[in-house]
C-alpha cells in the first residue's frame, strides 16, 4: 500500500531526539491513527459531535459521574478558562511563584482573564496550607484582590509531586476559607504514573474543583481539556471557552485524540515510559562525579547542576535548556518517545564532556 | 498492511454529509498525510521548528517578500490577535454589522483585546468608503474610541465577494485617514477561486495590512494563520500571539497542514470544488418555484428564503441552519467534500418538501 | 470677614455662560457650602464615614428600603461599574446606538469591563420592547455574547423622556427574558422634574434594577452614585467599585455633596430651573423663522437645525456644540445657573445672525 | 456674614483626629477656598478650561519645560493610567512586593490595564538595580510578560525614602535595559520635604519618565495628576485617561486644587508639618520601653511593634491600623492637620496602655 499523497515535504530528521521538553516530541502513532478514525463525513461543529459526547463517558470513567470535559487547544487556554470559571471579576489566584500560569503564559491570566495572581515562594514548587496562608486573608477588604482560588500543579514545574494527602490538606484548607482549588495537570499522567494511582485519587477524591488535563505533552498533536470536577464550584464554562478563543470548530479531532489517549491505557503507557526514562537518566547522572541532582526525580524531569561550560558543550550535542544559567542549573525532560539508547547516549556524552 | 492501531473507536457515519457549515466537514486526506510527514523525532516547540520556517517560504510565494505567517489555532484567535497588533489600547475597529468578529465571537475582541467595534449596516455584508465614513471620524476626540482599523471579510459572512478594486478603494480610503486594513480570510481560498486570481491580488497588492488566513474551513483539522503583509503597520506579533493563548507548542503540526494546503494547489482544488458545488446547488434551487436566492452566489454559500415549514422538514433530512428563522431564511454551505450526489439528493429532497 | 486665603488665582470670567453643556457650569453655592460642613477632623476613608452612612438614608428616602448608594467619581465610572455588577464575564448589554456608553466613553465599557454592547438604532434615543428584540436572542448560543442587561438613559442623549409606563414595559420585557435593566441617570433629576414625579416612579417602582445617579450635571463639583435598587440582581459592588478605580478615599466629600443635593430639594430646584430655561429657549427659537427644533424639548436640552454659517457665527458669541455638523444640527443645553437674561441674550443673538 | 446655606448637616466631630491615615483628614482650608475662586461662570469641560491650562505652568515650574500634567481622580487611577501609557499590551511592571499597585488596588492594574506585575521582595520597600535584576530578563521570550517599566514609590509604602542618587541608579539601570521608570508619588510632597529638595531633584533630574503626583493625602479633597516628564517615553495619554474613566468633566475643580497646593508652598507646608509631627511622635515612642520602631522614620509614617493587647486597647482611643496583626506591628500616620496636642495626647495614651 502506498503512503497517502501530500504536498508537504519532510524537513526534519525523525531520528533526532533531545531532552529539551516533552513538547519537542511529535505525536504518538496511535494518536495519529485516531484522527483517521474520526475523519470523514460531517459532524456538528463546536463540540456537539459524537466524539465529544463519547469523551464525556471516558472522562467520567476517570473522574466520576459529575465530571465534565471541555476540550481546548492548549495548556494556557485550559488554565485561563478554568480560572475564570472559578473566580468572580474581583477574584485572585494564589499560586507558587514558579507556577506556569505566573512565569510562562505571558500574562494571559491577567490580560485575558483580568486575574490577579498572588504568588508565594516555595522550596520545591509545592504549596502547603502554611504557604497559602501568606496570601489567604483580607476577603472583606476591597483594596485587595479577593483570594478565591488556590492553583497547584501536579506535577509541578520543578518535577516534584504532591501526595494525595498533601493535596487533600490544601483543598480542605482552601475550602474552609471559601476558596476553590484548581489543578494544572499539564503532566497529570506522569504524576499518576509516578504515584501509581488513578488520577481521581489526587483530584476529585481529595477535593480538587477543576483541573487542566494535559494531552499535548503526553503524545497528542495538540489539545487539552478543562475538566470540571465539582460543578457547583464552577460558573458557565460554555461561553467562557468561546470568549477565551479556545473553542475548536472541528472539535471531534481534539476529542478523539483524548479518547485514544484516555480511553484505555495509552496515557499511562506513555507517562510510565517517560518517567522510567527519567529514572534511568537520573541513575546514570548520579554516577557522574561533579553533577548534582537538584530535586527528587519523581516524574519525567531531571533538574541538575553541572559546570556551565560542560552544559554549554553538551547542548551542542543534545537540545536542552538551562533553568538557571548563572547557577549552571539545567532541566532534562524525558518524553513518551525517549529511548533507552537516547538516555545511554546522552549519559555517555555527559561523561565525555565532564572529563574534558 | 493493517491499519494503525488505536483505542479510539468510530462513533459516526463517515458517509453522511449536510449543508450546515464547511466546518462540519472533516480533514482532507492529504492533510492527514501531512501530519505523518512531520511526525517523529524532536522539533523545537513554539514555532522554531523546520516546518514553520518552511511555511514562511510558502507564504512569501503567495503574498510577497515582506509577508510573514503566524500560525494560530482558530479564526477567532487569528482575528483578535491581528486586530490587537493593528491597534493601540484606545483603538476601535470599523466593520460590517454582520461581521464574524461582531456576531460570532462571543465578544472575544472586546474581552480579550479590549477592542471597541464600530459597526455599520450594509446591504450585502460589504463595506464601502461611504459606509466606512459613517464611523470614520473623531480621531482627536478622546470621548470616542479612535477608529484605527477597517476590518473586512473576503468572502463575507453573506457569501458575497469584493472585487480587488473595491478592496483597493477601501484600503486607500482607510490609509488616507491613517487607518489600517484587516481582512478576515476565513474563506479566502473560496474567494480567490471564485475571482480566479491569486490571493495577493485582493490583499497585499491592493493595500491590505494584515489578514487572517483560514485553513480549517478549507480542509485542515484545525489551524489558521495571521499573515502580516505590511510589517510597518503591525506591532509586535510575537508576544501578542502568546498572550492571546494562540501559540501552539507542537507548531509543526499546524505549519505542515498549512504547507500541505498552500504548498501547491490543494487550497485551490478544495475551494474550487466547494464553490462549484454551491453553483450546482444554486442552479438547482433556482429551478424550484417558491424558493428565492437572497444574495449573489459567489463562493461556497447559498442563502435562500423558503416557507418555514419546508425548512423545518428539510432539516430533518439534511443538517443546515436557519439564518433568519422569522423570515424563513436559510444558509446552505458547500465544502471540499460535498459531492455532486449530495447536491442532487438535497435538491430532490427540497423539491419533495416544497411539493408537500 | 475676609474671604479665606488661597494661592489659587481666578483665571476666568464668572459672568460668562454658554449653552454647550450642563457640565460647563460650576458648582451650586449650596454644594460648596456642604463641603465646609463635612470638613475638619478625621473620618474613616473609603466610604465608612458618617456622611456616606447618612447618604444611605437619603437614598432610601428617594428609592425605598432596599436601595443602596455607591458614590463614585464620574458618569462613565458609574455606568461601567454598574454594568459589570449586572453581568457575567460573558454578558452583553443592549442599548440605543446613541447611548452615552456607546458613543462617549472611549470604549471604557469594553476595555475596563470586557462588556459587549449590542446597539440598536432608534428614532429618538429611546428603546422599546420591539427594538430590544432586535438583539434579544441567542442566550444559549456561545458564539454570541449573552444579552444580560438592557441599558436605557433617562433622559436620553437626545433630550427625550420615557414615561414611567414605557420604562415599565421595557423592564417587564427584559425580565421575562432573564435580562436586567440599568438606567443611566446622568440627568435623572431633569427627567423627574419634567415628568413631575419622584425619581422612584420611573425606576424601582417600574422594575429598574440599578441606576447611575448623576450629580455633576445638576450642580455638584463632581460625583455620581451607582444606586442598587434590586439587590438580588447585582453582584458584589464593593470590590467592583475599587477595581474600577472609582473608590474615593475622602468619600465624605462626595457623599455630603449628594446629601446637599438630594437631602431636601436642591436637586429638584436645579433641574426645574434648567428645564424651564430650556422651555424659554425653545419658545423663543420657535418664533425664529428658519430654525427647526428637532426633538420634543422635554428636559434641559434643545436640539435644533439652522443654517451652518449661522451656527458658526453664533458660536463665536456663545459656546455650544454642533451635533451633526453636516446637517447644521446643534445642541443647546441649559444648566442650573442659566439665567433668563442668558436665554434672552442668546435669542437676540440668534435673531441677529439669522438676519445677516 | 452668615455662613452659606446648605441642606447638608454635620454628622461628625471636627475635633477628633487619629493616626490611621493621611486620607482620614479632610481638606486644607486654602483648598476649599480655591474651589470658590474657580466657581461661577462656564468653563470648557474635560480639561480645556483655564485652570487646567494654568496648571501646566505650575507643573513646568516644578518639573521643567517638557512636563505635562493630566489631572485624574485618585491614586489608583493615576498609577494605572500612567503604567498603561508606559507599556505595550505585552508589557510587565517590576515593583516591590509591598507596592501599592500590587497590594492595595484590588487588581486594577491587571484588570483595567491588563498589566502583569513582577514583584520583588525588599527589606524596606525600596528597589535597587540588584533587586530589579531578579525580574529584569527574558525580553525576547514571548512566554514571559516583557519587563518594560520599573515602578517605585517615593516615599514607599513603608515610609522609607530613596535618595536622589538611588533613584538615578535605578533609572540608569532601567534605561540601559530599555525599560522606563514610573514613580508613584502619592506622598511625593512628604518625600521632598524630608529630603529638603525640590521634587524635580529626584524625578526628572535623575531620569524618572512619568509620575503619579498625589494631592489627596496632602490636603486636597480629591485629585491627583499623572505628570509626564519624558514625553518620548509615553504614549497617548489623552485617550488613555478617558478610557480609564479618570477624565473629570468639571476638571477646573481638580486643577484649581492642584494650583492652590502647588502654586506656592502649601504643598510643602503641609508635608513638612506632617513629617514634623511624625518625628515628634517617633521621638516620643522611642522613650517608651517595649515599643520598637521598625523602619527609619523619614516622612510622615511611623511603623512600630508593640504588644498586641496594647495595640488593641490603644485602638479604642485613637484610630490606626495594624500592619501585621500577628506580629503586633502597627502604622501611625501623621497628616497636615495633626497637632502637637494630638501627638502628645497619643503618646500619653500609649504610655498608659503600656503600663497596664
Amino acid at each position: 500500500m502506498n503512503p497517502p499523497k501530500t504536498d508537504a515535504r519532510r524537513h526534519h530528521d525523525p531520528d533526532v531526539r533531545g531532552f529539551a521538553s516533552d513538547n519537542y516530541a511529535g505525536a504518538h502513532p496511535e494518536i495519529l491513527a485516531a484522527l483517521a478514525v474520526a475523519n470523514g463525513g460531517h459532524q456538528v461543529a463546536y463540540g456537539e459531535d459524537e466524539y465529544t459526547a463519547h469523551l464525556q463517558q471516558v472522562i467520567r470513567g476517570h473522574f466520576g459521574a459529575t465530571a465534565e470535559a471541555f476540550p481546548v487547544f492548549n495548556g494556557t487556554g485550559a488554565n485561563v478558562t478554568a480560572l475564570q470559571a472559578l473566580t468572580d471579576r474581583w477574584g485572585a489566584v494564589i499560586c507558587a511563584d514558579t507556577a506556569h500560569i505566573h512565569v510562562d503564559e505571558c500574562g494571559a491570566p491577567e490580560r485575558v482573564g483580568g486575574l490577579k495572581l498572588l504568588t508565594v515562594p516555595t522550596p520545591d514548587g509545592k504549596l502547603t496550607p502554611e504557604l497559602i496562608d501568606r496570601e489567604a486573608y483580607g476577603w472583606d477588604d476591597e483594596h485587595r484582590a479577593m483570594p478565591q482560588v488556590v492553583s497547584i500543579a501536579q506535577n509541578t514545574e520543578l518535577g516534584t509531586l504532591y501526595t494525595p494527602d498533601e493535596i487533600r490538606a490544601i483543598c480542605e484548607h482552601a475550602h474552609e476559607h471559601g476558596m476553590k482549588v484548581h489543578l494544572d495537570g499539564a503532566r497529570i499522567a506522569n504524576a499518576a504514573a509516578a504515584l501509581d494511582v488513578p488520577m481521581r485519587t489526587f483530584t476529585n477524591r481529595v477535593g480538587v474543583d477543576a483541573l487542566s488535563l494535559g494531552g499535548t505533552k503526553n503524545g497528542m498533536l495538540f489539545g487539552e481539556a478543562v475538566v470540571v470536577l465539582n460543578p457547583d464550584a464552577v460558573s458557565h464554562m460554555k461561553h467562557l471557552r468561546k470568549l477565551s478563543m479556545q473553542l475548536a470548530s472541528k472539535m471531534r479531532f481534539v476529542s478523539v485524540q483524548l479518547e485514544a489517549l484516555l480511553g484505555k491505557d495509552l496515557w499511562l503507557r506513555n507517562a510510565r515510559h517517560a518517567n522510567e526514562m527519567a529514572q534511568r537518566l537520573a541513575e546514570g547522572v548520579r554516577a557522574v562525579h561533579g553533577v548534582e541532582i537538584l530535586y527528587p526525580v519523581q516524574a519525567n524531569a531531571v533538574f541538575a547542576r553541572l559546570p556551565h561550560d560542560v552544559g554549554e558543550r553538551l547542548r551542542q550535542r543534545y537540545r536542552f535548556y538551562f533553568w538557571d544559567e548563572a547557577q549552571g542549573d539545567v532541566r532534562w525532560m524525558c518524553s513518551f518517545d525517549t529511548t533507552e539508547d537516547d538516555v545511554d547516549g546522552f549519559l555517555a556524552a555527559l561523561k565525555e564532556e565532564m572529563a574534558q
